[in-house]
């Protein structure tokens, strides 16, 4: 199992719905919201989870809020990618190693996943609680078993996200430093690894732009999609309005060698809260992208996101035009 | 008029609507929200609210804001419990003793009231606006007349309710100590009296729990119901979310002599803001008990909760239920 | 083009719908709102809007929010008041003397205007981000090009709003004297001047009422009506509830020759934010007036407003009754 | 022992120094600071400490926090009220009654005592903690057995001061509500109890003044002193100036029977801190009063005052000049 | 009495002190404070005060604050500039026109005067407190009568310093627009009047700059000084450290006749707070130049400043060092 | 030279001084403050300094904080380790590799460094202004030519301290998270790294304790020191008293193989602030330890610390005694 993580022969089309009339260069899938807040037994809320192509159909980690709004992570399965098979046990991680042990000893809470294809294995990141908010490192080849590797990052940080190939011999991440709290500012950061375990050359790449959508804070969503251009790199902003943080999508390119040099960066927001199940639930204003799944073939971009902390959305569009998007 | 406040012969069944398919232990009426916020004149909204059998049917004590917003409590009438009249003018108080013009001096408001049945009258207990909020108490034989106890305690309290009988004979009450402002903290304290005029023994109930529903606040909501295992306190907890204050409904278990140790306290909040009149009001996101009756022959609950600090709403749930869901 | 700006021979009647049963003194325009958020290809969100009769119909200056979240403001023509072409393109203005290039070096932006015709010409007021937000003035004969003066103020300034003839021979404007940020506070002041450059005898004219739907801070909305009682001042309003600012509409009387000095303030707001429209949306629970038309023979007033900072709202009532409602 | 707390014959006079050239109504002692921060072996600083006649000297309880920086209070005995004893070792706290243990299960800490003779023993309150800081509540015969009351009120409360005497019957105490912090807010309140235990009938004295030295915050200092003109009530208010809090000493005059009427403030503060010993320390520019030695027949007021939140230190004045301070 | 404020014959140098071994640009005077804090029988400090020369002296106006810690200006002579005779009432206004009188309806404070010689008359500006602190002005010719004019502003603003002589034909201001707190943050602007009562043409002119002594905010100190490279303008700045604000002064060059470009802006602090009058004191880390005197014959700048908050301190240096120090 | 970092035969004795009568475990120095603020031309303050054996004497690396406040760090020698030679320019590091120049672009501030012989050079660590506070990492041979490694961390994160031998092969750093201002929190962990440019392995080793003298936050100090006990760790504790920080300084032992298990905490503080230039200055109440010298022979342990972040001090004890100090 060391191809590529494209879809086998006969896998289905990843999902999608064609342009409305009127529709930007994202639209909002007519199903929306694809999976309910009640989606489990004891689930609060389903939202900011991450999809990839699996096999004969697609896998997931999710983001489950149960109902005593403990955070934690699910894997999932599905034909299609809109009908989901969640378990409704959070994933048990094994320790990758002797070591790992030694930060298990105090589980916190696990939230906000990304799952990256990397070399032979489905990566998985995400916020880990380990005397404050981290990046948890950990993969799995069959979304069965699920193995941890220590966390990459010192607290306080968010947003953990690979790249699917090696740059420049190392293992890459973005990540966003944080604080201890609802973190009010905070800028996209890379950093390498030899082994995924030990990392440096932290290197600053976005921060926050004045009087925009995203004004206040910034963090990568799916993992960076390679095209000819660079990476693009779709990702939530924030704005501070007097009543709370609005969190929009945008997207911006990324030097394929060099990716915290920033090639260009869309002026506008792609999506930003505006249907009624992302304007209102546990966070009202909440768009919060953290997976995509791409058909280079047919052009075709699908985003999942989270809406309102609460359910999973998709959103659709034509991987050429939010490329255009970006150029002045 | 020594007599319990069991209804009269004659008096109507408790508020009920059988459990929809998929509900859980507590579920909503589908008659929500049974008081709108313009049911007076110039009520901008009426809320957080407490109700009591009350000869042939009931009697409740409301919280209004008005259309200056302005806030005060108000006495009504209600055959069923579901249909209410609703004073348009504002309780008045006369003074139950000579001390008592004192603090009457400078009203500011009032505020989110009980009611309990309590040897041989009923009880109200509000959130009283003196130099700082803190705990009202008056009493009513009729709903007609109503007379104003002596302020339980010193500012700043907030959620102060009586229990229905005295314990180790004195009267009991449990409250939350707060500050002047929307305060981010809360314990349920409890609190002694052998008058009703001056408290003491305060103890410490209950604290918040990190990382879950209840990790800022929490808050006493209906009179604690008296069962063979203890006393059943339905409350208010409340987590904070980058965009606000969430405040959902769970219960504990106190002991029934020594209310301040707690027996039982469930994981599980037992109703969360997820209905559109709880998520979207002047205050979103809000469900906030404040009464219950019971049934016990029909094993039957029913609470009384503000939505969104707008409405007043009714879930029902078997007493049973409740008591196990506490239970490890 | 000297004469006032009374509606031409021919022009229509203002926007107008007759109260509904059970209506109080403002109601709302069952065709809200009358401006979606996307009515322009760019835009985000249009709101806190300006209108004016102009010719046969009404000329408007509209603060629009475009995808990028940047703030700025445009012109726009309506035959009725309701349907309304807006220019996509943002208002650039030219500078009505050769210093006032000095202050355009450097735009960050632009948002709600207000639109006053005062001697001979439509003067534009808005909020303009100048090291700081302070208080923008221009002028247009005809809604096509637009002329910068002077700011009034140094900053921290918003809500400047011109009364609509000289008093005491001098201009006169009330504003909101704030901070840099989502300020907290805020009075209303009047200040003076010979030449719409120079601002001098500023005086207070309200504050904040504690405990009440304004108890927070308040900002003048349209241009101030003269009546024979005095100046009709329709004002916002804002509560800071657990969750958040809650901006309200109400109304006050203002001395006709010292409008510093407020003959009457009413104690109910006048529309505060209860439609879906004004509680969801980028910033929830706000309504906010920034112009009103007046048809003194029929003694009809409507009023535009902002709903929850996304969309443009009317609302109508009787002049009379407004007034009346400012009485003991 | 049934007598009042008057010096027994033989004892010495109370600390004295005669005024200085050039000095206002209170003076600093030449002797200042007259204990130690490193007085006892483990203390990192004493102060905020009471003082009373006992026997043929003084006694005192003194707040010593010790080089762990925890704060407790220690019991001392002196000749001439200058030279002090003090036990190494904490005030240990006996149950005063079978309840009492249930509050002491959890010590947190204890400081800023005041002591008070009433009836037939001294009584010692102080800042206890207990999920929150708030008023404990002891007695002593001999300065060397205690026991220890219930705590008189909920959390959170600092500065509880005891009347020497009954009042209409009733003990009596001032407090000041604050919040689990370095609270920015407080006003002094008036409370009663029939027994030392159950407190009640609780009333606002006095609030903080605008743009003076007590504009923040203030609290009560030395027990009351009865006057004929009323109860002499030595206090601390403070200030907030750009570098934090400046907490001065002041004056007020309540009435003998109903205490929380105020009948004469003094404009002008009694003593700021502008010596060393006050304006440096643990906490820069603190006086803070606690406690006050009369001697009527000279018309002697000595004051036991903190500086620095670091030593103990005395004030010297005039009794009848303090009180004409407080006439305008 | 239209002549220019210079020192008549006979008239004292100014107060002067050759520079000690190892002085840096600026040194303080050895006769420092040369006002204590106690100077006046009822003043809890003197500080933040101005002195010009006059008649065959100098006189000023002086930041009194009284031991009620309410603050107030004061007018005083001297023959040397050193030895002051202060009034100990505080400066009563007399209004200059029919209008001021409405704004001396309610006096809240006045404090850090500025005094400048303007075509024929001193003029006194000051921060006045009006609904929060705003630019008071007001004149005298002979510092026994002083008339007010109408304040230059809307609140919140400080620190306002005019030029000593019109610019452009205008009269010109320098302020600091603020907020009603300590506030942390704070530019220069620049403002112009025909009549010194209505202002407008606002320009910025100079930011904090991060990282530096001057970070936080900065603020005009005495009046500018004309040379022959452009205004000196000798101001405040304040840097943020983890306990509070430390004040430090610097100078920058302004254009002649668009006094709002900076032409020089010293890159490090000309003094910092190193003294122990200016570490410890009411306000600790504070050096607050208000005020200049030149002697351009001998070369000489002697500075007034305030220490601490708490007292009136001087500081030499020879104009032309001053100057090149500006230069990089 | 490969050899260890001992001194050289014929180098100084380590500073030292007796123990004075009444001293504690530690004592201060009666040189205090051995460099004073204003020892370099430009300096507004030497501070927070680190010294390791040298040659035949000593050398350092110090925090200069300039006359603009732009933090720095230079290079000093001494042949006492009492008088030193500092270089008025601050280390110009090259880049150890072809990366480096990367971070090197934008050069904010450098403070608070670390120095440690590891293997064959000494290393300095420092907190490195990139995109926040992080941990800067470089070393010399020589202390004339410093080679800069890549950051060790993402921001934000101060306090970077180097174990002086690999642990398990490991290089080994212990460093505090923070945010990007005046951290009101702050726990010490633990890091790897194979090559000192890629860490991970990440594990918390200490907290605040509540009530205490280190109750706010807490960071590495010197180099830990190797014992037969364990590494003993001298750090800087905060507590945050209501007019501020106040910076003491405490022990700790740690597992000399897994140095994140800690064996032994001291429960008071070995050195608060109570000597004047600990207590008044820059930034009052601070006592930084950055450096240790141990003449192991001797038992002596002589600790630089920073006093009020303005000064270089020097504290000594009893190798022994301290460790002592640390079993209960």
């Amino acid at each position: 199992m060391t191809a590529a993580p494209a879809p086998e022969p006969g896998a289905p089309a990843i999902p999608w719905e064609d342009r409305p009339a009127g529709g930007s260069v994202l639209w909002r899938s007519g199903r929306n919201p694809i999976i309910a807040r009640d989606h489990l037994p004891r689930s609060n809320s389903i939202f900011n989870s991450a999809v990839v192509p699996f096999g004969h159909g697609y896998a997931g980690v999710f983001r489950v809020d149960d109902t005593a709004r403990v955070m934690n992570i699910h894997a999932g399965l599905s034909a299609d990618g809109v009908a989901w098979e969640i378990d409704p046990e959070p994933i048990a991680f094994t320790p990758a190693d002797d070591r790992v042990g030694e930060i298990q000893e105090r589980f916190l809470h696990a939230y906000d996943p990304r799952v990256t294809w990397l070399e032979d294995r489905y990566y998985v990141t995400w916020c880990n609680g380990y005397h404050g908010p981290t990046i948890g490192v950990g993969y799995t080849h069959d979304f069965e078993t699920f193995h941890q590797l220590d966390n990459a990052f010192l607290p306080f940080n968010r947003n953990g996200v690979l790249f699917p190939r090696r740059i420049g011999g190392r293992y890459a991440m973005l990540s966003r430093p944080s604080d201890n709290g609802h973190t009010p500012f905070g800028d996209i950061f890379y950093s390498e690894s030899p082994d995924l375990v030990h990392w440096g050359r932290h290197r600053h790449v976005m921060a926050p732009e004045p009087w925009t959508w995203q004004s206040t804070k910034l963090g990568a969503g799916p993992t960076p999609i390679e095209t000819d251009d660079g990476w693009l790199l779709i990702y939530h902003g924030v704005l501070t309005s007097c009543n709370g943080f609005v969190y929009s999508m945008g997207a911006a390119l990324l030097d394929l060698e060099q990716p915290w040099r920033v090639i260009a960066r869309g002026r506008d927001y792609l999506l930003s809260p505006q249907a009624p199940y992302e304007q209102v639930g546990d966070v009202p204003n909440v768009v919060f992208p953290c997976a995509a799944l791409v058909d280079r073939a047919a052009d075709r971009l699908t985003i999942y996101y989270g809406g309102a902390d609460t359910v999973v959305c998709l959103a659709h569009g034509y991987l050429s035009e939010v490329l255009s998007s970006l150029k002045p």
